[in-house]
């Protein structure tokens, strides 16, 4: 059970670190930006939401500069990604799938960071809420408009709403469990919400 | 008399926060942020400036994760905000008024935490500056415009001003009546060049 | 040997971040910035790349706030530049000079930071490549541009050529070598880019 579940968290980790680069390289082409603006906003993207929560907890060194192979494979992928744009662009469904699932897993690894200090568990769910979705945030500040996710997409109620569930379950289940749980919540509603194009009201 | 402006200063530290945060929730709305971007640029505005402190002088994990109250203030305040937006902008003079003494009380919580540190004075009252200051920095990135801080009004001018009179004040009077001095005066200056208009120059 | 190196770094680290902070200077008088935001654009320049990197390792409080002779020499720099911008626009040679020897000084200041925490090359020339850098990236998202970091100057690539020479070199020669070679190739790669115009391919 451990082995299996520890596996699939690793799957979509890197599943969810792709899906997020590759967000993060078609945003920068509608932008013209060269190669190197690229790059840089497909990393930024995959890690940029882990970095803020590192930064604010004090959790440094960040977590990218003691992880090699995440960056390879950001690397990689944003390479691929330039490479075959064409072809990728067309994998639509896988990439709304990694990425929901990637937004999963990025929100509990960060409520556990934030348990792990002995945080409150309302702040938790906000450091999750962070780690899934401030990436997207510095790469549309990076590309120089608002953050979709103050107006367009909803991204971070999906984080709330499977946060909540994770810190609540977590009292009665095993962790491992709580935690599966929580992602595919996380992933439903994000796909749900997608696809249904719901929007939080404005004013 | 501890007691008392200890007191004192919770009340203007509850009431600046409140302030800032409609003041967060107003801009974000006339950009047509959906209900979390407002509240989210009501938490950014708030909290934006102790954060940014909290992170270059490595005070981490930054204050508002430690203080679960706060949080819920700017929550509950942005919450009325939207819900009884033409009332409270009716609230002008009040707005004001808790505003500047916010920004008073937030610069020199911001030079007592760099004093803390054994910081030169020069860097306390930059940091106190940037506790003041910054939350609305953030707001005008998020917002995708060029920080009104920069070019529009005169916000950082009365935290330096006032930074200054603490830093000599506390060599001469006890550390409560510098503060309350030292308040009054950003607050009195803030105000008044509001009030008249006055602007730093342009090239 | 020792000693005329260090006086070299020391002159280096002054003149270029001097040509940083005017070229901050002048980017913010475009957007029509008043003389604090100028000032404080002329900082963020000179010292944005030193400090995201500080954050993102924790080496806080961030190196500025432990050295005020820089932020002096930054404020005379912005002082001066904006009393005689006319004539120092004319000094564009010696600007550009100091901006490649600044950008190769910092890319190595960086860089030994990384490794005097015992970070794997590929991250120490990545911060050695967000010293020379990000200064300019944090200008121009203040200023609510898109970064010209990423589509326009051929920036960061001669800091990476660069910082490749010098992980590579300090295992044959000595550290000062090693230092001045990989400073001279910064230098002169950033400095032929610009004269040829050489840009980095978009898609």
């Amino acid at each position: 059970m451990d082995i299996s579940l520890s596996t699939f968290s690793q799957v979509i980790e890197i599943l969810g670190t792709m899906a997020f680069a590759i967000s993060g390289v078609f945003a920068a082409m509608e932008k013209k930006l060269d190669v190197f603006g690229i790059t840089i906003i497909a990393f930024v993207t995959a890690i940029g939401g882990g970095t803020v929560r590192d930064v604010l907890i004090g959790a440094t060194p960040v977590a990218w500069m003691k992880d090699v192979n995440i960056l390879l494979i950001i690397l990689g992928t944003a390479v691929i990604t330039m490479l075959f744009r064409k072809k990728i662009v067309n994998l639509h469904k896988t990439l709304l799938l990694s990425d929901a699932l990637g937004l999963g897993l990025f929100t509990i690894i960060g409520i556990k960071k934030g348990m792990a200090i002995d945080l409150s568990p309302g702040i938790c769910i906000t450091l999750g809420t962070i780690t899934g979705c401030f990436g997207g945030v510095i790469r549309d500040i990076l590309l120089n408009r608002i953050p979709a996710l103050f107006h367009a997409d909803l991204y971070a109620t999906p984080c709330i709403v499977g946060g909540i569930t994770y810190v609540l379950l977590i009292n009665y289940i095993s962790e491992e469990w709580a935690q599966a749980i929580a992602i595919i919540i996380v992933s439903a509603v994000r796909i749900i919400a997608y696809r249904k194009n719901w929007r939080l009201p404005t004013l």
